[in-house]
């Protein structure tokens, strides 16, 4: 178990416990973000009506997970192709949210790990507007990852590459991308080193923008794609690695960061599990150790000055999570850049998850005016 | 006011008032079916985590609905017509939900009521499918309803006619259409007597069928879709509709009873603020005076024996609002139809709405099946 993580169902709370349980600080942190992000209405209400005890979380949503694949083999075996490939992402989400902090008990949190990357593989080619798997070699590693392409556009699109963050993987951006493909673009989605299914193969590490340059290699090769128009939108800590690939990437042409992390100068302060979450992503299983480590990975001193493609930056000015400081540090950073749009909402929480059906179009129409543009 | 609503923060309880308050009732019967028919996950986790009296629920959702359109505005002065048109519809819902059950402060309600339908025609023809707006004349009054039509697919499309029920209305059913659309059916939605903006110009009346026919008379009419292949779809009180309507009609090819009604043989003992819905669509302000004339009008003895064309109906088993007997009458009055499809999940609530997720789409793929089959 890790060191600081207080189990509701009992147990000595270590040095840096969390002040509340790890059920309060979820159900604060992100209902309305399981909302946004997919998970069954019905199934949010149930679990926070029903849940009493941060021990039930795990087996809630698994065996929700077990119940939509079942459903979706059902309506496969229909041959009701859209609905099995909606009802396997529940699936996916399911297990995906049931791993999810899931820290003290690695058998289940790895294999709810793996369930929902076997569950989004199953529901990717049967989307209205399908996924397609594409797994690239870069040291030793295979980057995992997806491309969706909008039907109806004539010759090549621009595309936007998403990016989770913390514990937000590839296959939680689906609702994201669908806005992104009804205006017009093909999106690309991958784990980088700590994320997802990249995990068991790479914990974070410096130079995560060498893998996105590796996938944008793979994206030139596609006919599909016009790769002069290429965007990056990263989320929460992928809003870092957003600005750190477009540093160090000119075929980036235009960089979202949805949620700002400028560096981890406010680390000693973080509550966790959010904490743990950041050590358990470097390899360490304890928060102490982990802070150097992190805290000279996750650095833009340096690098978003050298960013000269137009910024979208959101950030949340009720972020609890990230503190307003670390905007002022991009917005120093960023001071010689002439295209840097800052959108702060006044009333939005970490990443701006409560405004979800606002900023979410938002900063896809930002991308799509700048990418476009460009043809 | 109506005759036994008990508002929240006061006033003596009438005869067959609530045993709860409105608000509780609406939190438990509605919370969920708020999320799937649209309303914002972050509006509604607020609501009902601060609304602490009744009296807060209009001037709640109306400055939502405000907000919402400020922000259209914005985005439509911006060129950004998608995002336009789902804040318009964001704004719409927003004052639909505020005016629901707003019984006791009728100028408030017909306002948002009306500010509701205005805003949805500013939507309509942003959405990525556009919604055409039609009007047509019957008996004096004009029938107001709109259709889309899927895009990609070449010739005739098969149709589907969406109705809503006691308060839900044709601007309610966005997100359902959608479904039907990605399907390639194209749809058509109306209020008809007593629903939405034909309140204003007629109560319910019992030759309901005759609104759906004038519809179905201009639908035959339109070259986009093939006026062979009609389904209807209604929801709850429009369950009751769509099996009506196919009695009377056979260019009616499928049905789908989204939640069955049969006849009222239970208003009695059903509770507040449902009962006054009731009476509020068929003229009255007092439930007692309404009962026969209600009995009377809503009753399919004599007419769902006349339904020949294949029948879908979803049922929750937990549904407190309509008890099971209505489906065992329905059940028997199809006994002579050989296409009959009862769907009665065990732990669906009103409409199935706690699992909207799930049965939307397979009503949706069986209405596409059963039209498909037809080509």
């Amino acid at each position: 178990m890790l060191a600081g993580l207080r189990i509701d169902s009992g147990g000595e709370a270590a040095d840096g416990a969390m002040s509340g349980s790890v059920l309060e600080h979820v159900w604060h942190a992100s209902t309305i973000r399981f909302l946004g992000d997919g998970l069954p209405g019905g199934d949010v209400v149930t679990a926070k009506a029903t849940l009493r005890d941060w021990s039930e979380w795990f087996p809630f949503w698994a065996k929700r997970g077990e119940a939509y694949e079942a459903l979706a083999r059902d309506a496969l075996a229909k041959g009701r192709r859209q609905s099995a490939g909606e009802l396997f992402w529940h699936a996916c989400l399911c297990w995906h949210y049931a791993q999810f902090l899931w820290f003290h008990d690695p058998a289940n949190r790895d294999g709810g790990q793996r369930r929902k990357v076997a569950l989004y593989r199953e529901a990717a080619p049967l989307f209205a507007i399908p996924a397609e798997r594409f797994d690239l070699p870069l040291d030793g590693c295979t980057i995992p990852g997806y491309l969706r392409v909008p039907p109806m556009y004539p010759g090549r699109v621009p595309v936007a590459i998403i990016l989770g963050g913390l514990e937000s993987t590839k296959e939680e951006s689906y609702l994201m991308e669908n806005r992104c493909l009804a205006r017009g673009m093909a999106t690309c989605t991958f784990d980088g080193p700590g994320q997802g299914e990249m995990y068991f193969q790479a914990k974070m590490r410096p130079d995560f923008h060498r893998f996105t340059s590796a996938v944008i290699d793979w994206l030139e090769k596609r006919p599909e794609v016009d790769a002069g128009r290429i965007g990056i939108l990263g989320r929460s800590l992928g809003g870092f690695y957003a600005v750190h690939s477009a540093a160090h990437e000119p075929r980036i042409k235009v960089c979202v960061a949805w949620g700002v992390l400028y560096d981890l100068s406010y680390y000693e302060t973080m509550s966790d599990p959010s904490r743990l979450g950041f050590a358990y992503v470097a390899g360490f299983n304890d928060h102490v150790p982990a802070g150097p480590v992190l805290k000279g990975i996750l650095n833009l001193d340096g690098q978003a000055e050298r960013v000269r493609c137009p910024v979208y930056a959101l950030h949340g000015a009720k972020d609890d999570l990230i503190p307003p400081s670390q905007v002022d540090k991009l917005r120093n950073a960023l001071a010689g850049n002439p295209d840097v749009t800052f959108d702060i909402p006044e009333d939005g929480d970490h990443c701006c998850h409560n405004l979800y059906h606002v900023v979410r179009p938002r900063m896809t129409d930002w991308l799509t005016e700048r990418l476009g543009a460009r043809t």
